[in-house]
């Protein structure tokens, strides 16, 4: 085990909520995180540049998509995923499990591994618990996912069963692969990663193995599947009393407000969502007041800032009605500029949760920002 | 006429080539120069900031594209296309009637005006030369363009004579109406185009009939609609016999370094293209040593920079290899780049024809940059 690798900075007096440093081969990352997320080596329309004057720490690549195109040899000869993307902050990793259940055509399990087909050509392909920590150790990934089965909201016990039980044994496989890049010199950390679908003792079972590995960190996946946001909460809050408090925790998968809220009044430390850069695209805004559909009409003649109270360049620059203007002629900058202000929205807003937390009033903090976001007021 | 509107610093010993600077109501612009098109109020895939950084002085809007969407009253409300845009320098806009030709259902010429229909809507609209001037300067470009009739490369002389026709009356009614707009108190300049198509009599006539016209400027038109490169050449050579050199010259659609080249050479001051922010959508990227298609295999492996001696940003920092990963990904990423290197290199490229006209080189100069453009090394 790395010494230090996490530290815990304060822990909110009424609540879960905590704020830490995670310390990383490439530089210190502040805790509670948001991660972008760069699937195929790029937060899509936002250039490192402006993911470094933002202060982002740490961004997720996919190891599917990386591992597919361009190949993980061609990114190990580029000088891994830094040297490739020039991003040379840290890097997160997913292991593709997720990808192979969603994407993938063909996804066919064995106690072994996993044989799925690409997305793009339909080639054949097998990942297996060591084979997918070697490709992240070739992407010199800063924190690398094992290989886990994924199974959806609606999956019967039987399924759920099975696939925590392939899970488990890969999280052992994953880790002594990784023990032997470690010793090779990779500098990484595996997270193993807490499974058991929408079954209690499943999911407790799970979370009290996973926290038992021998590793700095831990993931809890097997959320946001699809379920309520009123399941996911309370599945996450039944899981975390089972997660031991001294490793950084990781929640896959969400990016909006309300669920990184809900994550950080559980404990959860890191968490990453490609849905503020996709929506974006789609020309909705993150406000303190609300989303902000720039398309409207009504922002026609609105010379306003998209968020009166944000810093960010775009706020700082361009009005609504240019906004929408760009938009409705499918600018690339309106991408752009949506993504960027988007993550600066963002990782504001987690600023904010952490001095709330520090101050011990992250659940006030919740009430206020959420009001207001949900004020209908935009 | 404004006093000291365009002063000439330096006449090549050797060529028509000169520089100078333009005094423009946005700052000054040095020439010759190569002005990015901003079609709808955004140059494509490129911040302003980006754009400031490289140094332009000037960029193009296009008067059919923002009279359509926005309108030029919101835009006018916003500030005109700098307040709306937030592009605090110069804009130059053409008066809309070389699109009414390329891009509208419907032209339908009288000699009071154009009748078009929207290419997105299918709306009609009417543009008269007098209607131009008022909604470039609700745009409050800083350079404006008359209303023009413009031809193809194949037409009949009957055609290309009725063209130049009524293009010479609406210059001169082009002329009273800026005028009465300066009376209010716009800043910007007005040019008159020179027509007449590829019939050396008609193109004469206009050129000289232009050159008169009490305007700081003018522009040559009728060019670059298709023709072969010799063809534009010899006419290009052939028109500005008969142009005053006391005043800026404007070439409108030329883009690449074999044209800009030849349009220095012949005295010229101005240019604007699409095509470099264009093809590099497409992944084409200028290099000293020729285009580079980054998409092909060969640069799979290829950890050098596109241009090894350009300084500029993407060159400094990315790959051939990453830069053809993000292109084949189709990653908005790619566009950004690759849009920001083409308009870094002609810029560049104009920066040492500025130079080497100053020292009397620029023929010399020419030689040696397309000799080196064409050598296929690259």
């Amino acid at each position: 085990m790395i010494k230090n690798f996490f530290e815990v900075h304060h822990e909110c007096k009424n609540s879960l909520a905590r704020t830490g440093v995670i310390h990383l081969p490439h530089g210190d990352v502040q805790t509670p995180v948001f991660m972008p997320v760069g699937t195929k080596g790029t937060v899509k329309a936002v250039d490192k540049d402006s993911l470094e004057e933002m202060g982002f720490e740490i961004i997720l690549a996919n190891t599917y998509h990386m591992y597919l195109r361009p190949g993980a040899d061609i990114v190990q000869e580029g000088g891994g995923l830094h040297g490739f993307t020039k991003w040379n902050r840290n890097f997160l990793t997913d292991s593709g499990g997720f990808q192979v259940w969603s994407l993938s055509k063909l996804r066919k399990i064995d106690p072994n591994g996993i044989t799925f087909r690409s997305d793009i050509d339909g080639s054949k392909h097998y990942f297996t618990p060591e084979n997918v920590v070697q490709t992240q150790t070739k992407l010199n990934s800063d924190i690398q996912m094992q290989l886990d089965v994924c199974t959806g909201y609606d999956v019967k016990r039987k399924e759920a069963e099975k696939a925590l039980q392939i899970t488990t044994d890969w999280a052992n496989r994953a880790v002594a692969e990784w023990k032997k890049q470690q010793e090779n010199g990779y500098k990484g950390v595996l997270f193993p990663i807490v499974q058991g679908n929408f079954f209690d003792d499943l999911r407790k079972e799970s979370a009290q193995f996973v926290s038992e590995l021998d590793t700095p960190g831990l993931a809890i996946g097997g959320l946001s599947v699809g379920e309520p946001a009123d399941v996911f909460a309370e599945k996450l809050q039944y899981t975390v009393q089972y997660i031991t408090r001294s490793k950084p925790r990781y929640v896959m998968g969400i990016g909006t407000p309300e669920y990184i809220f809900e994550a950080v009044a559980d404990g959860i430390d890191m968490f990453d969502c490609v849905q503020p850069t996709r929506i974006a695209r789609h020309g909705m805004y993150f406000t303190r007041k609300g989303m902000v559909s720039i398309k409207q009409k009504r922002y026609e003649h609105d010379f306003t800032p998209v968020d009166p109270e944000c810093n960010c360049k775009v706020c700082r620059t361009y009005s609504r009605a240019y906004l929408r203007h760009i938009f409705r002629e499918q600018e690339i900058l309106s991408s752009m500029l949506a993504s960027y202000h988007n993550l600066y929205f963002l990782n504001d807003m987690i600023h904010q949760i952490r001095d709330a937390i520090n101050q011990d009033r992250f659940e006030e903090f919740r009430r206020e920002f959420l009001d207001r976001f949900h004020s209908g007021e935009v």
